[in-house]
């Protein structure tokens, strides 16, 4: 289990580095807290930070879930994915919100992979026991 | 254990159809990203994902830790009346806001019965051991 | 491993109870829901609650996997630590956000400690199997 460890605190080291940049944009860009609208380049910033949060409430049990119930590597490989994902998601959101597609798709499919797989899984060991 | 697991993957996965609405809304309605706000329908819709988001973040734990500490059968019966809630305080949120009350209520008190629950099972593991 | 869950359902509750509070300004500041903004004490609890939730996703299984990998009496002392900062967090946004420093980082770092410690024991738990 312990890549599936070291994936788990990778995917909030990366969001917490996402939230980060953020507070920065929000002093370059002259956007008050409690604000969080105001400058179209800051709102884009915050929303990648918002939708990374989104995505990794669905992440991080469906990681356990699929390693406990599937496979631990399989669920760490996914992980991988994902991290790749979000950071391409990053760079396409913050350079033009239109181009996010991509980014978003390889971070959100491994997430279903998980949640589905580790869903079957659970079934099958619950019919199995 | 496995009935808790697959209460937790089904939240998770109501979680994201509710995510995939807000998407679909923000075409219907003509919100860019990185906009959240700005048509009334859009915001309903965007309002139910986010506080799905903010209680599954406690019910999560409060799922397994209830599991754990005093049982997994009730902890996924809980669980299922949740989804139940969450389900009314989607239709009901987004037909009329002000309607949310009985669908909130059935999502939120299961998640501070698992919590409380999970609290006391916890102090009275220390007490014992 | 009980004081971590004790750590982890207080953090949820306290989290619960800035919900709360948000719930109460939304009435007494006259914000209709799904309205977010429109009252700038308002938007300081809501604030408050959404901070409280980005740090949570991160928090919770920072403290389970530095709990397991390293310690589990730190892992409680370390939340224990970042619900008094989250206290502090609250007290000085509400009353003013540009005094927000302090609280944040005493419930900040705590949860950087717990994901870097946690990635660290994973890493060795690793290289030693």
């Amino acid at each position: 289990m312990e890549f599936v460890a070291i994936v788990t605190v990778l995917a909030l080291l990366q969001y917490i580095l996402f939230a980060i940049l953020v507070g920065k944009a929000r002093g370059q860009d002259g956007v008050a807290a409690p604000a969080v609208a105001g400058h179209p380049v800051f709102e884009r910033y915050f929303r990648v930070q918002m939708n990374t949060l989104e995505l990794l409430a669905a992440l991080v049990p469906g990681l356990w879930l699929f390693a406990y119930y599937v496979s631990p590597t399989w669920a760490a490989g996914l992980g991988a994915v994902y991290l790749v994902g979000r950071f391409m998601y990053f760079q396409s959101y913050v350079s033009d919100p239109a181009k996010r597609g991509a980014g978003f798709g390889l971070s959100f499919l491994p997430i279903m992979v998980l949640l589905v797989g580790g869903l079957v899984g659970a079934v099958l060991a619950l019919l199995h026991r």
